[in-house]
């Protein structure tokens, strides 16, 4: 026997009855034989049970699969969050092939640029995206199989495919099955939004795919009672893979297609929702939403956010509001949450501003992320947990991507050394949290000494008259760089002077820290709603 | 390119940062990392922090490893619920090596062919036991590694190895890291009590562990503030897998090393459980528990029964203490749970007796169980989902054995057609859930009619004097076999002649499939509770 496992080995081998691959695909079936009758979508007037939802989406499986889309072909789909987004979750991958939920943000070039780079043999599309895609699909110098989706909630837009989707998965049958070969196969491939250059194409595999989202059970104590709200664009890592996740215990999508805080609170309420996701920005909006918005809710709702950490004054007026924040961190390369600032029970003893900088935190390794650790990128080892030494967060995990579709030298260097590099720098505190302190090129350096923008963006937030702040590394002869601040102030603010915004800064860090240059003014953003800082970076050099 | 997957595959292999062997040593790491300080273990007066136990797990790895224990080799533990035996679940398989916990009602000659057929090369053996593990080494014929367990709770025993085990773990380090090479390796040597011949060893492995103790976590929503009293034995399927689950999610362990109801209730009260496991004999002595054992708690406390379904007056009892009973079915083969009776809504609506028939069925599948299917064995298709056509229950999942050690023929009789015969006959009902009707050799035919020994089982637990009951047949010239039931009535019932039982059960059923037998007196057990219905048949045959 060459193996060392000897008599643990012989005979011992893999068979269909003791090895099956992972997939969230098996959510849905699990979901459907259980609670074969409960509400699986809502949809405006809308409901599909699981016994429906699964229907529809193994009839657009099958339909997919009679045009010939099998293992390796890539799917994409540009649609906000309504059903046959969710769909494409499950009707896409039981057919082998790759789901490419496009950003309905982009434009046609960018577009154009996925589809051909994804190879995408067939794009389903919400009509009221009809304007780019259209504009996209003269771009693309080929074929391709147009579905639209002629969602009744949609307020404009024309058809440009072959077919309505309805009409399409009426074409396939609701008795279809599929599963992966292989539980390393891709499901997805998400392109990160990129601020510079062309977009990466990010695979997942199906392995990952059905541990994250075991991992949100997990940490959420997900079941059959919890009731989602889709504030968070499913395109995002496949909703932070809640969209399988929710399936998976049989709970309830409450689809939302516009972010309209008129409509968000009544749903909460009438729907009985209990999570909510999204990043800072959705919480920024439920927080400043007109007081006639708010309409009150009796059940705790649980928010999960991420992508950037969540200024304590937003943490605070969400609680008021009833809301229950926890801070999330991850990337489109680890399938959306990685690690979660899990809540400890004496933090409830400290004043606002200690426990909301507790909460601000990156945090824990979801239960399903086998390694997180701050790492000195030259030397590969990890830097002491003191909370001060900034290092590179790295992670090992089975949540983590594939790698970069036909990009190996940016897979090779995503993965130098065994670890996946986030890009991003952050300290390993006492307690075993991480804090992110900033993406590498947003560290400020003045005087030899680094300064974290967001830090000083922190800062900026509490000031009572601030509304949105972005911080970038001004050029400067003396210092190297020196802090430049853009600020957005609240429509209701006062008058207030850069002088005003900087003395602010003064007193509340290191002076060396606080911002040489205040600009005021609204803050260009990416599709998905983050600050553009190269663009700011490019106005600061003409300052 | 080869592969179908063509563009998503092209240097997207798994490396050290997106691929991890799945397992649940790494559990232990997470709790420790997250919930340090938090409460892992109870015993007696005793209490250790997660960082505690992790290092005591960590010492007890490092100890072995020293001694030359490491991948393929088999290290077995005779040991009621305590801490070293739950640190066994971590200490054992860090080093690589498989972990034997010993059923501790097992006599000395079974124990004796355990070691020699897992080929034990250390036993660490609590010495309340050592009368028959002496007994047992005496037996073996060869030299073995004995650490002895020389617990304060112990009531009586000598120490027989060469070391007590607070010793041997002070000899490791508690700095010792280990994971397994391949999720595939085993974990766990786990043997069949077995009614007849040799115990067969059941074969675990780590990426099972772990995909059925999130299935725990995802089916109870297990989070921090679980706390477990360990009513179940953990030598039973590594305590059905919870020993890994609590600690996945950083709840606290009651240990409990002997089951006395007047300890238990208080127990339950003080340390604020709320998941108790146990067969349905667990839950009658909880239910005829003198009443001044009884002590009220506040808390909701789940419970968590299999092994064979719980008849309706006991569950009836149990809710009325303040327990909320689940019914979950699995094997040793499958980890434990593998099904479990999800509760659905409408229920709340039925009658006692009706809703206690719902709750009493084995029910569907675990989060983590691929599928589970009742089959018809000849034909190897499922049988109608009527409630009534018998099948044998099926499954496949990730989460069932490699296999039996050593013995490749009941291996590959187990996975036949590429399913896991579980030898339990069911009926599939038209709702998806599964109700096992009898084991294959449980089933009494009776002129020409399948008579289910369980059902009639079921009505003589309805009877208010009766205790216990078991059902075989009785082989008979006219009919072929008629059902004889061996019943134990309650201490403190009135006189109840076989007559009167015979007629109860005729009043409650078909009379053809009413016992024509009635036998009082004890019933035959196995070491695990079982009730031997092989004794039972040997007796009938000689009446």
């Amino acid at each position: 026997m060459s193996d060392k496992q000897g008599i643990f080995e012989l005979g011992l081998g893999q068979n269909p009855a003791n090895h099956q691959p992972l997939s969230p695909i098996s959510f849905l079936a699990w979901a459907e034989e259980v609670y074969p009758d409960r509400t699986a979508v809502i949809h405006g007037d809308q409901r599909f049970s699981y016994a429906e939802f699964a229907g529809r989406c193994r009839r657009l499986a099958s339909a997919l699969s009679q045009r010939g889309i099998g293992k390796g072909d890539t799917v994409s789909i540009m649609s906000p969050n309504i059903p046959p987004m969710l769909e494409a979750h499950w009707g896409v991958p039981m057919t082998g092939a790759v789901l490419n939920a496009l950003n309905f943000r982009l434009d046609a070039p960018t577009i154009a640029f996925i589809l051909n780079h994804g190879e995408a043999k067939v794009l389903i599309t919400d009509k009221e995206f009809s304007p780019v895609i259209k504009d996209a699909l003269a771009q693309l110098g080929r074929d391709i199989i147009v579905i639209d989706i002629d969602d009744a909630l949609a307020t404009s837009g024309e058809l440009l495919g072959e077919m309505d989707y309805e009409a399409f998965i009426q074409e396939g049958s609701p008795d279809f099955d599929g599963s992966p070969e292989n539980e390393w196969d891709a499901i997805c491939l998400n392109y990160t939004s990129g601020t510079t250059g062309n977009p990466k194409g990010v695979v997942y595999h199906h392995r990952g795919a059905y541990l994250n989202a075991m991992g949100n059970v997990a940490v959420w104590g997900l079941n059959q009672d919890t009731v989602l709200i889709w504030t968070l664009p499913m395109f995002h890592c496949n909703g932070w893979c809640f969209t399988w996740a929710v399936t998976a215990v049989g709970g309830t999508h409450v689809c939302l297609r516009h972010l309209e805080t008129e409509k968000v609170f009544p749903m909460i309420r009438d729907h009985g929702v209990n999570l909510v996701c999204g990043a800072p920005i959705v919480l920024n909006m439920l927080v400043h939403a007109p007081d006639d918005h708010k309409v009150p809710f009796e059940q705790r709702v649980d928010v999960y956010t991420g992508g950037a950490a969540p200024p304590s004054t937003v943490i605070a007026g969400m609680e008021c509001m009833g809301f229950s924040v926890v801070h999330a961190y991850g990337l489109t390369e680890t399938y959306g949450p990685s690690t979660y600032c899990a809540w400890q029970d004496e933090w409830g003893e400290l004043d606002l501003e200690a426990k909301t900088q507790k909460m601000a935190r990156q945090g824990v390794r979801c239960h399903t992320l086998t390694e997180q650790a701050v790492i000195d990128p030259e030397t590969m080892q990890p830097v002491p947990a003191d909370g001060e030494t900034i290092g590179e967060v790295m992670i090992r995990a089975n949540t983590v991507m594939k790698g970069y579709l036909k990009n190996p030298s940016a897979t090779d260097a995503a993965f130098a050394g065994g670890w996946f590099h986030t890009g991003d720098l952050g300290v390993m505190h006492p307690d075993n949290y991480i804090e992110i302190k900033d993406r590498s090129k947003d560290i400020i350096i003045s005087g030899g000494e680094n300064i974290s923008s967001l830090e000083i963006e922190e800062t900026l937030y509490k000031h009572p008259a601030v509304m949105e702040a972005a911080v970038v590394a001004k050029p400067d002869e003396k210092w190297g760089e020196t802090p430049c601040a853009f600020v957005t102030l609240k429509p209701d603010a006062a008058d207030v002077s850069a002088d005003d915004v900087i003395e602010f800064c003064r007193g509340h860090m290191a002076h060396f820290k606080a911002p040489k240059n205040v600009i005021f003014g609204p803050l260009p953003k990416t599709s998905t709603g983050k600050i553009q800082k190269y663009v700011l970076r490019d106005q600061v050099k003409e300052l």
